[in-house]
């Protein structure tokens, strides 16, 4: 059985991994834990644990059909405008996983038992992280500060790092990269959920050792962070934080790769991969589980690594 | 097997449980649902749900040991000083459940498959409850309103009541009654978690029908809401909430009971019931589940009903 490590943020990562968990693959997610928004902004701000939202939203998505009740409790978000308002209560059993156990690691694989996990899902460094960006402001840049404000800043993102710069990944995401005979990246908010896989040092090593086969999967909708960013720019602004790694799929599933994939075919060759474009728009918006699932599924039968 | 119900509200009750989970019995706990203090009072505060943290105490009492993880998560209190401080996450599961299931008895039920309980968990009733009590006070009495309030405070207890008054039962609650072999009153906080079962006109009504063996199980300590009153007060007190119930048996678990039972024998045989009495005592103040499965096991083998 192939292993395939998808790496990815909220929401971008759990399409990755509904169409993934369909398939006969060994799966396990890596998920960023820079967050700073929403319910596990507000956890965040007050214990210093991994954001729980993003590490949620991977369990659910690859949690047993057959325990849909544990799944859907752990999406199920309060109402109201008391305290407990806007959080999911996942995210508050996660929390005090996270603060039953020392590794994270463990805190989270015990959250998937509880939903029936199946895939084995990673946060990317034990260490919460910040996400930072410069963002062009006329003829300088201006420095925003977390992940949240990053994805709804007003201008082009020109950098984006972690802090602290030199945090470790955990040692099990470099031993599931290193075992790993795919790697997929993607879709997902491109500064904020799928670059900074790359940020992180030992990561993005372990990730450039790797002699795994590696998938891009492009957006199919436009987001704020990446306003004005075109797919191809996607691809080149990718290239530049992958130092040392090589990729072999460019997924695209938009209308217009379909329509016209010469800018974003140079792209991909500028990034020595091939171009596989597919209708795979459940909406326009979000990527069809089923159209994703069988384009990996044929790369995965094609290229066995 | 012989079918068991225990009623009372949170640590007393969960004694109670425990002892009982030890015996090959048909086990159901009815737990009260009057609590307004701690965690559940915050709870109450905004939601028009039922008190989780008693239902929460019972499904941990009666949790498969083989399960503790999820029983220990159940009872993880949040520390710090933020918004889920001094929350059990039990709770905050449990009331999502409340909010996610129309019937609370399915809710409870769902959290009971989370930690595998063993026993099946009631609440009294499903209608969210308020406890009235008068105190003495002076030559008059004081109204107090709300379960905290009531056990806090000064001044002996007179009468006391459930608003709204005509408040039903859960129609399981009065199915497990009308079916049990056994019914168990105590041990508790008695005016706050036992007495109140019999002030619920058709719980009592069916405890009064109910051909089962009754038995009173006394307490070991001393509580502020019944500051003064006597084992054999206990007794007296019960019995005038308790109209047409005929009860077997009391069970007295204290060294002062094994150094003279006289009182509290009469105030047994006021009841046309038998006094139990034993050593009972853990640490001078909770009872000891292994002492108090060997009794109440003793009294089921005796007598089958």
């Amino acid at each position: 059985m192939q292993k395939v490590v998808a790496f990815g943020g909220g929401r971008g990562l759990s399409a990755s991994l509904r169409a993934l968990a369909k398939l006969d693959v060994d799966l396990t997610a890596v998920v960023t834990v820079a967050d700073d928004g929403g319910s596990s902004g507000d956890i965040r701000a007050t214990r210093p644990v991994l954001p729980p939202g993003d590490l949620r939203k991977a369990l659910v998505a690859t949690a047993d059909p057959s325990r849909a009740e544990a799944a859907e409790l752990f999406s199920h978000r309060f109402g109201g405008d008391d305290f407990l308002a806007g959080h999911p209560v996942g995210n508050i059993v996660l929390l005090s996983l996270l603060e039953r156990h020392a590794n994270p690691v463990e805190a989270v694989a015990a959250a998937g038992r509880m939903v029936g996990t199946r895939a084995r899902v990673l946060p990317m460094s034990c260490t919460p992280l910040v996400i930072e960006a410069d963002l062009a402001e006329g003829s300088g840049t201006r420095t925003i500060t977390g992940q949240h404000d990053v994805a709804v800043a007003d201008g082009q993102v020109e950098d984006v790092r972690l802090l602290p710069a030199d945090a470790p990944a955990c040692p099990e995401t470099l031993a599931a990269v290193a075992e790993a005979d795919w790697l997929v990246f993607g879709p997902g908010s491109w500064y904020t959920s799928v670059i900074p896989h790359l940020l992180l040092p030992s990561l993005r090593e372990g990730i450039a050792a790797s002699t795994a086969r590696k998938a891009v999967v492009l957006n199919l909708s436009e987001e704020k962070e990446t306003d004005g960013l075109t797919l191809a720019g996607h691809v080149d602004t990718l290239r530049r934080y992958a130092e040392g790694v090589r990729f072999h799929y460019v997924v695209s599933g938009d209308a217009r790769t379909l329509a016209d994939p010469r800018s974003l075919n140079s792209a991909a060759q500028s990034l020595e991969a091939r171009l596989v474009a597919a209708d795979l728009a459940a909406d326009g918006v979000t990527h069809d589980v089923a159209s994703l699932a069988a384009v990996l599924g044929k790369l995965l039968v094609e290229d066995g690594g």
